[in-house]
C-alpha cells in the first residue's frame, strides 16, 4: 500500500463533531498532505507542545490491542497538556509499523480518532514508515492564555499538594492476571485536561505522574527548589500496595501544589469535575521528598519509579 | 544515567550563537524540563510544522556514524520547512536508543546543536527512551508571513517546472563502495532553507525531494490537479544515470513550480545564493507526469521511487 493512500484511508479523516473554531482556537490553515501543517493561533495565547513515543515491549506490553495502543498514545502526550493547563488543539502523529495491516491500521486509527474527537482536535500532520518495530510518536499542541501555564517551578514552601484520582492500578494493571479494572487504568489512562485548566489559576505547579508519584514530585521539587512532606496514608489508592502507589508509572494522575491563599477556591473551581483529588502533603524547604506514616516515622523508598535508562 | 541527567548533560543547551529574538521571531516561554514547551509566534505569522521519523536500517545504514544520523534528522525536517518558504525556529526531538552510550550521545549531540546552531534555532522539548532499535524522530517549526506558505497544491498549467541542485547522487551514496562525495550527499543533505525563503513569493508550489524526483512531482501535480513534462536532458545530475536522478530519494533538493509572470523574478532573488538551479520542465493539463528525451520520445519508468510499505 502507498504511503499516500494509507494516510488517505485511516489518517486523513475530518472530525464528525466539527473542531473548534472560535475565535480563541488554534486556526488549521493547512493540514495533513503537505510538506509541513500551517496553523495560527489567536492573539494572547501561549501554545503548549509536547512529544512523546510508545516503544512495543517498552512502554506497552507486545500483545496490547491496536485499540488501546493508539487511546494511550495520543492520552499520554493530552496528560502534557493537562499538567500545563492546556487545551489540546491539534496533534501528529509519527507511526512506525512492521507491515501495513489494514485491520490493525482501521482498529488504531478508529480508536485514534475516537479520542481525538472527544477533545475536538484535529490531527495535522505525520509520519508514516516501515520498520521492524512498532513505535509511536504523538505531538500535541494546545493553547493557554498567557501565563497561566502551570509549571513545575511554581511550588513554593507552604503550599499544599494535592493529587488526583487513586494511585498505583496502572501498575497492577501491569501483572500477570491483573484485575480488568486496573488493566483498563494502564491501558486507558484518563487525561486530566478539564481538571488541568480548571486548576491552572489556582495551582502554583503541576506535572502528571507517568513514572510514579515519588519520582515525579522530586522532579516538581527540583525544578522549584524545594521539598515536599507526603502523609503516605493520604494518598488515595485502591487495591495497590503502599509502596506501589508511590512508585508505579502510567497513572497519568496529575500531582499539583496549591498556595495557602487559593486552597478554599479548589473545590468551587472543580464542583463540574467527575474527578476525585486529594490532599497529600505539603510544600516544604528541606529539598527533598519525605513520606511520612501515621506514627511520625519515615518511609524510606529502595525503588522510587521508572528510570527509562 | 537517570533520564533528567542525560537531558541536562547533552541535550538541555544553550545555543552560543544567541538565537533569534526579534520582533519577528517565536518567543520561546518555557524550553526543555517541563511537561511541554510553551511559545508565542508573532502577529500576522503562520507556524509550520513537521514531523519526521528515522529508523535504523530503514532510513539509514546501522553502521552510520552518530554524528551523521543527528544531522540528517535534523536536516529531513528542515527540508520541510524549505519546501513551505518557512524560516526555521524551535524543534523538538523524541529519541529512542538501545543503550545510554556516553560516546555516541555526545557526538550525536554535538552534530544535531551545530546544525541548530547554524539555523540560530532552539530544541525546546524531548523525550528520551530506551528501545531495542535506534530511531529518531524531530519536529521543527517554523515562521512564514501570513499567506505566504508555498503548497504542493498551488501549480497551474503553464507554470515552469524548477530543481534545485544535483539529482541522484544520494542514491548512488548508498551503493557500496560509493564516491565518498556522494555518501556526504546521502549522509549529510544540504536543506535548502534559505532557497525556499527566497522563492516563496514566486514560486506557485513545491516540495522537497524525499522519495525521488518522479514519485514526488507527482504527489505535487496531484495536489495541484495538473501533470508536468519533464524533458529529462535538462534534470541536472553528476554521475548519477537519468533513472536514478529521476527516482532516487533522499536527495532533498526542491522541485517547485513558477508562473510565468514571476519567471524573471527568480534571477534577482536567488542572486546571493549558492544554490544552483535549472528549469526542467513545465505543468501541463495532462494530469501524468511525463518523461520527454530530446529525440520527442518518451522515458517510461517502472521503478518511481521509495515506496514506504
Amino acid at each position: 500500500m502507498p504511503e499516500q493512500a494509507l494516510i488517505t484511508q485511516y489518517f486523513n479523516r475530518h472530525n464528525p463533531i466539527s473542531p473548534n473554531t472560535s475565535a480563541d482556537a488554534t486556526q488549521v490553515l493547512l493540514g495533513i498532505g503537505d510538506d509541513a501543517a500551517l496553523i495560527t493561533i489567536p492573539e494572547h495565547y501561549e501554545l503548549a507542545i509536547s512529544i512523546d513515543t510508545l516503544v512495543t515491549g517498552v512502554h506497552f506490553p507486545p500483545e496490547t490491542a491496536p485499540e488501546d495502543i493508539a487511546y494511550k498514545a495520543l492520552a499520554v502526550s493530552l496528560s502534557d497538556m493537562a499538567a500545563m493547563g492546556a487545551r489540546p488543539e491539534t496533534a501528529l502523529l509519527s507511526l512506525t509499523i512492521p507491515t501495513a495491516d489494514k485491520k490493525w491500521l482501521k482498529a488504531f486509527s478508529d480508536s485514534l480518532f475516537e479520542l481525538i474527537n472527544i477533545y475536538r482536535m484535529r490531527l495535522i500532520g505525520g509520519d508514516t514508515s516501515r520498520g521492524p518495530l512498532l513505535s509511536i510518536t504523538t505531538v500535541v499542541n494546545g493553547l493557554i492564555p498567557q501565563g497561566q501555564a502551570m509549571r513545575r517551578s511554581g511550588a513554593r514552601v507552604g503550599d499544599a499538594l494535592y493529587v488526583t484520582g487513586q494511585l498505583g492500578d496502572a501498575g497492577l494493571g501491569l501483572q500477570s492476571g491483573a484485575d480488568p479494572a486496573c488493566r483498563l487504568r494502564l491501558n486507558r489512562p484518563t487525561p486530566r485536561v478539564a481538571f488541568g485548566i480548571a486548576i491552572r489559576d489556582i495551582a502554583s505547579a503541576a506535572i502528571d505522574i507517568s513514572d510514579g508519584l515519588a519520582t515525579d514530585l522530586e522532579k516538581l521539587c527540583a525544578a522549584s527548589g524545594v521539598g515536599a512532606q507526603v502523609n503516605i496514608d493520604d494518598v488515595p489508592r485502591n487495591k495497590a500496595s503502599i509502596e506501589m502507589a508511590l512508585t508505579a508509572g502510567d497513572d497519568f494522575e496529575l500531582c499539583f501544589s496549591v498556595p495557602p491563599a487559593n486552597d478554599n477556591k479548589l473545590e468551587t473551581a472543580l464542583i463540574d469535575l467527575d474527578c476525585s483529588y486529594q490532599k497529600i502533603g505539603n510544600i516544604t524547604d528541606k529539598k527533598t521528598v519525605h513520606f511520612l506514616k501515621k506514627d511520625g516515622s519515615s518511609l524510606k523508598l529502595k525503588y522510587k519509579g521508572y528510570e527509562h535508562f
